[in-house]
């Protein structure tokens, strides 16, 4: 090659480098200019920032954070689903009010219940089954199943820009985690495929279990009872229960996220991304009022390493 | 190169190969070809045996699979080791019977010791703290203490084959984990250098905690109250609760593992391994009359892919 030829290749190099955007669908705000400062200084064995590959944990709250929660969390539509598919077979559910509400009204028979209600609607839908049989019920929902407002499969609810941000988090040695307040193996029969996280790097809410044999073989059952509920300071009591160190990068939506995150940025070298569902148009906009992922204290952090993501300005795309 | 000099090179190449041994320190045995086959036909796509990367799920007991137990859980050393070194800084230890005995008679102050007389010492000596200071304690303890016995550090008394086919295994594209009933975070505090297996892959008995700030930061406390007993039935509930699918290899030395191993192994592609203690010279020979580490159950099994290793025929070294 003479050298004439080189001068040409390296600003084609140049120009490819300085508009390659491993974040497509972030606009190119603050908020993305730190992440990707943040990403890139934990690389850099000179930065006093540097984190070695086996530090590298990042942790994703589910609800609202990865995908959509309003007008409520997905999990509950598997719940009104399966009792309303159910119901005909159960003559005994139409003495139960709270059954028959919902039965009859969907999404409404919901609004009056307390925890103990709801605790009731999870055993008779969650409970008395082995994880196998529970995981396929909610692999056959989810394939057909529609949000009731945007009429869209749940899995299609997902934010494009955290795809972008786990890949690339990937890309770079991260271990990304699922802490979320939802069901453990509701969350194991679709999130692996949808965020690319393999089962054990997902954390979340049980019910009691027991072994046994049955028909000779045996099974890991579910029982009617909570065993942890993975919210709030469950958060960073799980983490440091699944996977034994703190994260670097915490991202969550909402109050229940708020000790996560407050654990994981007292580092100041940490980064945490409290995502604010600011979109009544592409998505769906609330915060302090809201009765599904209420967010009021962690508005009110004024924390360098606190960064509120404002979705309808940061976000160009919101749904894949 | 003259072709002449081809032959020999290639000679050189076949003896290598042949020779080459990943599992130096097993012996020629039934037992190794046997572990050796099942890991050469997960990989082989041909085979009906072949497990795709994210399902090679191996996990190893520790106490009595991984290093030795006798003639008491080393766990238990450090709670000695503890009790005796600040003993007299907590003169109202001295009204404490249990404690009394401990301090005087050491591991013999175990003996009669019930369930909740163990609790008791547990909380005394792993509760009270923050996660961080426990593993600080931990770690300064096992770079120094020796075993009563054997006069090794306890690190230095991890069986050297069990190295081996961790090595093996993660060579393989295998993820370990280790299933234990110790404590989740005794083990994280050593186990991580020493096996080569990170905090993540370690799951273990746990005490309850809360997230609290203390001092403007904010920790993991322990508390004394026991929140899982990962032994038993635990064990697949763990698994399951863990890493979300089951383990395609299992690794136990007694019947604490037997409910591990019979889930495992109820699928006939899957291999278990139960180490029996047969070698009073080299390490210790015990088995269904021992009051640590019993193994009866199962020894009494008759399945093609459930291999009892006796460590004084098939391992050719014990220690490193």
């Amino acid at each position: 090659m003479k050298p004439i030829f080189i001068f040409p290749t390296f600003i084609f190099l140049f120009i490819s480098l300085a508009f390659s955007d491993d974040l497509p669908s972030w606009r190119n705000t603050e908020s993305k200019e730190k992440i990707l400062q943040f990403i890139s200084a934990v690389q850099d064995e000179n930065s006093s920032q540097y984190v070695k590959v086996e530090d590298r944990i990042a942790v994703f709250d589910n609800d609202g954070t990865l995908w959509s929660e309003q007008p409520v969390y997905f999990q509950f539509f598997y719940i009104i689903d399966y009792i309303r598919e159910n119901y005909e077979v159960h003559p005994e559910w139409a003495t139960d009010k709270r059954l028959k509400n919902i039965y009859e009204k969907g999404v409404k028979g919901l609004e009056d219940l307390d925890e103990h209600d709801i605790l009731h609607l999870v055993s008779i839908t969650h409970a008395y089954q082995d994880i196998e049989s529970f995981s396929q019920s909610i692999k056959q929902w989810i394939e057909k199943a529609k949000h009731p407002e945007k009429n869209k499969l749940y899995t299609e609810m997902v934010f494009q820009p955290m795809l972008e941000l786990i890949n690339y988090l990937h890309d770079n040695d991260f271990k990304v985690w699922i802490v979320s307040g939802g069901g453990l193996d509701f969350m194991r029969a679709w999130a692996p495929q949808t965020y690319n996280i393999p089962t054990e790097n997902i954390i979340g809410s049980t019910l009691k279990s027991e072994y046994k044999i049955l028909d000779n073989k045996p099974i890991i059952f579910k029982l009617p009872e909570i065993e942890f509920l993975d919210d709030k300071e469950g958060k960073p009591i799980a983490i440091q229960k699944y996977i034994g160190k703190k994260p670097i990068l915490g991202v969550g939506n909402s109050d229940g996220d708020y000790a996560m995150l407050e654990w994981i940025s007292q580092n100041e070298n940490n980064l945490t991304l409290l995502i604010h569902h600011t979109d009544d148009q592409r998505e769906y906009a609330y915060d302090k009022h809201s009765p599904i992922g209420r967010l009021d204290k962690g508005l009110n952090v004024n924390q360098p390493n606190w960064l509120i993501i404002d979705m309808k300005k940061d976000w160009d795309k919101i749904y894949p």
